[in-house]
């Protein structure tokens, strides 16, 4: 079983005469289950999609992409914003590499509770980790996209009555000093929308966020700001990028909207 | 050039000893430029999809695949409703088999008028012609997938103000006895819908459309309906099938539904 | 918390007038976390994605979609190719419905020993189970998707050397009178194809898998009808369809193969 | 016809008070039919996505976004890389911003000739151009991503026969200083590949593109390399990243491997 038993040449690891240095190499769209704990402790089972990968000095021809592989399937740690780092570790020192990183997108549900009736339910985000260890300074970016409801101010104003409105996706990555949990940022973003959804809703609530969304029309525009407003003001948080697409009910195309922020380099 | 001179085997020619015949064999997902005929007479250059597929009797090993990709590099013709029929001839000719198809989607450009201010711009559909011959017969499906604005009524009678509304996906697959320009089909669809979409809209025209939405609640199950009942009344239709995809605004998931009527089986 | 005290108008309960039911009215596109039971015995989380939907008969003029996705999150139980049967149950239930069904869509992994090393790693499948319930009488479709490797016989001959292979997607979906594991189905397509992929291959292990499908070269006519011999053997297996798409690696478009059959009246 | 005519309020137009500038705001997704000039003079027609944005200044509310329509409805011009630079031009001004930007996907198409039949065929790449003028200084990126056929070169050292291949996508993105034609690029990947694709080969092609495969094996990071190599002997180049990513065909994950390097930023 021990490999060292066949006499079979290591092609990757022969010299490299091109002089090129490799930024990244490694492996990419390799799905795996995970667990991650939440902001309450408990333990959510999901399946996650990797994208692993060292740097490859100019002398080395190639990287051994079975290590990648082995540290997913040798791993059985919990997942958390705080823990992944060490699973960044294991990809820079089982390689044997200067730097590295994981970026890992996995869905993740919140448990939520409708306004009017109280019914609960689950609603799914798309959550994304990435972590990258460049010659031992570790550095993590949390990104959600949270589907929320966005109203059409200049629609609502012009209209005698009505306004289109639409599902939009509202994505938040920030690179913080201080730990934040996925559900901070989610409800940084469901509390700037013109409403947020809702897996489940009886007609008391479909009444509520109508009215609600009606009541608090915003542009593309508007809603970064909003969110940008709210991460200016969280100390935890050293830059920012967040992002918009409406997919307009009046258009085939989307409405969209950036705004990013390093309050490092700006001050 | 010619490969007679190549003592090459001709290795999918030979005896096939499973007794299986083949219902479909292939080419997919290949992409090639194409013209279309519009209801016009004007020429819209695309670039379609194309699946494209024949029976293999159970005593032949595999077809020839170049062929299908011989014809589409051979083929000058421009393409329409009418001339599609040729196409898939050539594919059941060439490659000799006894049935035959093919499946062609591209994006499709209808001119659309705003609805005050009576600017004009483009709006992209996506149209699926799908043509086989079985035994010499030929049926030909016309499929268009529009997207339109739809407003919920339940929405709109509980709440004091506004309704939420959403892009939709409204779909329509025709069976036809005698020629449907791909234009009349996209005209049911936005006809029955809460409102058309356009791709230039001025301040004027989204107050009429908002308006018009708002005028007009339909669930996903009466957009159906109401298409369908247009595409009963046209004698020209054999058999339907009308789906409709709302991406809700207050959920993360769509509501769904669909009809299909055959007229030559229900009578 | 009760609806009943709010006196919201039930809009879905109305009576429809256009004579005209609908064959699928329901949700789309909801993800919802699951566990399935593997063959094992042992419990796999995933997240899955759901299709619900009902008959809705021609008076009525829509159904209550809230429902479909109460029975999403009030459920706790295992599923299971046995237990899928109780959730439908409920979906034509809970809506008051003739007829309705289920469509889940979700990742699946198995352990994998490679085949020299005997080094462990995952693999990753897609998996949907369809249920339908029509006027009492449930049929059950499982169907998988297979990554494998296909290497051309027409390549391998004509070349002095080496021949052309690729990742191809080998699908199965069967009807079936009696259960049969998701294993099972998986174990049949990576028997019939080149080779079968792993997530983890020590250079042992790679040296056996290149050449065991150097041995093994199949068309993807040869693939389906290699599947297809093997189920027409399996008297639990009412009817099928097997699919191959290769996703070749000397062309920019698919090779692609399907064979269909229902035992039941052919015979 | 004339807004001017109706009293309605310029909602984005309003003063904002929030502070905060936005570095893009704009459309997404937008199809519109293209024309563009390929190296032989000869226009090729398509269908382009396009993300077309500004920035927005603090003070103002949002941006009128029916006038990134107007651009593409209003524009009749061939579009090749040398006059890109016009259209984003139009963005700017007619936006009245200080930056702005368009990123334009679209399928391309180049003739090839099969390498012993001679068989002509076309071949589809998937090509962006990127173009931003910020306060007046314009720069552009022409990203190609190219098919191609990668051979593994661990596999057939250590095989007795045969080695594992699949299609790859090779990607080059540019910055330059002076223009470079599409298929420059295209050619570019294809040299430095294992083999190049082709839409249609005959028997004797194909025994010559798995020999060359064979003959020719590369990991993704010599891929990569040779490529970067070309480039940093092209002084047309500033600024360059190259990808390739592996679809294994012995694994259901990619390998990937990224070079890139700024000229005028690494002397």
């Amino acid at each position: 079983m021990n490999e060292a038993v066949f006499p079979i040449a290591d092609v990757q690891g022969v010299l490299d005469t091109r002089h090129i240095a490799i930024n990244r190499a490694g492996i990419r769209a390799i799905r795996h289950p995970i667990k991650i704990t939440d902001r309450d402790g408990s333990i959510q089972s999901a399946v996650a999609t990797f994208d692993m990968h060292v740097t490859l000095p100019h002398q080395f021809k190639g990287v051994h992409m079975s290590r990648f592989v082995e540290i997913l399937n040798n791993d059985d740690r919990v997942i958390s914003v705080k823990s992944f780092e060490s699973m960044v570790n294991d990809v820079v020192e089982r390689l044997q590499a200067e730097s590295g990183g994981i970026e890992m997108t996995f869905p993740y549900f919140i448990g939520k509770t409708a306004p009017v009736s109280g019914i609960n339910s689950l609603l799914d985000y798309e959550v994304t980790f990435t972590g990258e260890m460049q010659k031992g300074i570790y550095q993590f970016v949390l990104k959600v996209v949270v589907p929320v409801t966005s109203l059409c101010p200049c629609s609502k104003q012009v209209s005698a009555y009505g306004a289109h409105n639409q599902r939009s996706h509202l994505s938040i990555s920030v690179w913080t000093n201080s730990y934040i949990w996925i559900e901070e940022l989610v409800g940084v973003a469901e509390d700037q929308a013109s409403s947020q959804l809702y897996g489940l809703l009886k007609r008391s609530d479909e009444k509520y966020v109508t009215e609600k969304a009606y009541d608090n029309p915003k542009f593309v525009e508007d809603v970064v700001r909003d969110v940008a407003a709210v991460l200016n003001r969280d100390e935890r948080v050293n830059a920012y990028v967040v992002e918009s697409e409406n997919f307009e009910s009046i258009h085939n195309h989307s409405a969209y909207a950036l705004v990013e922020r390093n309050k490092l380099t700006d001050l």
